[in-house]
């Protein structure tokens, strides 16, 4: 047997999720079949995990168990979650993190829970004020990047600014788009439409000139359409954003399978048809685009769907690998602090206009 | 011939849209065919709209023609379309209704010149402080209504409590469901979740009790499915909703469609599938949703797509003649004079509490 070079270890809360913690080590060990360059760290109840283990012979030469049996729950709120931390599956992958056994962490748990210890454990990056969560969606022409996606109920353009930012990296590593085209979610393309948020955030954002490829406002339709590589928004528009998609991809599979049934040539024409309606399924896979990052974490903490499979899981593993080999957070740093510059640069430019 | 009795009529902007005068006129004209209970107000340019009546007997015979070669433009801010107004096809539309000599008007024109001049002369029904626009969409069950779809970017509790009440009229007469069930959009369902606004809201919808079948939060995905017939939400949330929603649906269809052309068995697949796949697109079908509704003008303001084709017109005029029929604006200030005496009798009580 060839050997093979660890190159990086990634922390499993193997306790969260609907479905943990099998899916959980089913996802690790689908991953381990197809890669050979990472190593694992499970936290959670050695009783469940071991006879799983037993299965997945190639998952288990690889990793280390951490016994715990405290676990947070999809129902804990934040402050209890928050209590529980120290001892729970998942706080103490995210202190693997912290202390640098783990390069990143994978969890489907519960959502508030993990962005809360997150901040807790590892705070934010220097400069950034409120972490965002960001992550690859289907468009028409290939795949994007939204941000944020809930975890900013209220945000100002400062915060908008630093998403766009922040999104323009993620998008560098995750798409390997080179210069990455970003937009800003609107209701209309016009410089004068939308809120005070977003036209000031426009403003901030043109004012970049070069540093960053800003397209300017995108809408609802025009995102699917693939028109940029990143679409920076609010968490609560985010949210509604990327669920009405999922909703509305999913009825319009029901839509088909209904019609589909309905007659015996129909039937016929779906038993035809089956290598085409799975390649749509496969582009629609949310399973494909699983694997959320908190983005403006001090660590790279990835939260995979809660009701995901194993193939899911490890897609949300393949997304953190992917983010500790490109060094996702220095090249976070290193824009901000390049940008905030061109800002500044171009705030004071504007000022010399004034006066004369 | 059997003698039609003309019940309503109706203004149109003939001028209106990206293929007007033709779409508009053959919309009534299709609509001419299959209803004999409308006649119709033209205002246009009468050397575009003369030949084209001729092609169109059955509107010909029911409609007069207001001649005005004034438009509005779709670049025309809602400033320069108010100074326009009165002698625009769209601004004497709506006077017609203003003056009492059309039931309702229909305009494929500019959205923002639409509402401005709607507000304008027709003012707002009493008690409601803000119109809002509303418009059916499909759900993997039937159909719900959404509002605000963009008419206003920034709400308050007040005005979300206000669109619940007219989306509740607007069900009620559109979508013919007796007791609608009402749903705020949220990014989760749970009471502490999302703004201070939405919290706000749901506070004041549940202490009308019976009232109103108020079903508290929905989601992005949920509101696909069908859970209730109005969803409630601002005008920013509601437009990104609204095209992400199409943009879906359109990039769903073309993923189906390009999967076809793959290989000579999909392409057999597709021909014996096309009695399935029209059924899917015929509940997806855009025209079949097309009218939105200005709710709360003191008047019937009906906004069709101005990118729709005369089928799709004809479903705007549709709407126009249902909610004129149903004499919806009644509906609404009805309603919201008892809910309002509901909300004011639930704060009493809560004051008679807080004394006890």
């Amino acid at each position: 047997m060839a050997e093979t070079t660890t190159l990086h270890t990634i922390a499993l809360d193997v306790m969260g999720g609907d479905d943990a913690p099998g899916i959980v080590l089913e996802g690790a060990q689908i991953f381990c079949k197809q890669n050979s360059d990472c190593s694992f760290l499970l936290f959670g109840d050695n009783e469940q995990i071991a006879p799983l283990l037993e299965k997945h012979k190639e998952l288990k030469a690889r990793s280390k168990v951490f016994h715990t049996t405290a676990t947070i729950s999809g129902s804990d709120k934040p402050s209890t979650a928050l209590r529980k931390s120290r001892h729970s599956s998942m706080g103490m992958a995210i202190n693997a993190v912290k202390e640098g056994q783990a390069h990143a962490m994978v969890s489907a748990g519960n959502t508030g829970a993990l962005m809360g210890i997150a901040k807790f454990m590892l705070r934010t990056l220097p400069g950034i004020e409120r972490p965002a969560i960001a992550t690859a969606m289907p468009s028409k022409k290939d795949t994007f990047v939204m941000l944020d996606l809930g975890a900013n109920v209220d945000c100002d353009a400062d915060n908008l600014f630093q998403f766009a930012v922040m999104g323009d990296a993620f998008a560098r590593v995750l798409l390997k788009r080179k210069h990455p085209k970003i937009g800003l979610l609107n209701i209309g393309t016009e410089q004068a439409k939308g809120n005070e948020v977003v036209r000031t955030t426009a403003d901030m954002l043109r004012s970049l000139g070069n540093n960053l490829n800003f397209k300017g406002f995108v809408e609802g339709d025009t995102m699917s359409e693939g028109v940029v590589d990143v679409v920076v928004t609010d968490g609560f528009s985010g949210n509604i954003a990327l669920k009405t998609a999922e909703g509305t991809a999913k009825m319009c599979m029901s839509y088909l399978q209904n019609a589909y049934r309905q007659t015996p040539l129909a039937w016929l024409g779906f038993i035809f048809s089956i290598p085409a309606f799975k390649k749509m399924v496969k582009k629609l896979d949310p399973r494909l685009h699983n694997g959320a990052m908190f983005l403006g974490i001090n660590g790279i903490v990835i939260k995979s769907h809660g009701g995901t499979d194993g193939k899911g899981f490890a897609n949300a593993i393949k997304v953190a690998r992917r983010m500790a080999e490109n060094n996702i957070n220095m090249h976070i740093t290193q824009e901000l602090e390049r940008f905030e510059k061109a800002l500044y640069e171009a705030e004071e430019q504007d000022e010399v206009k004034t006066k004369l």
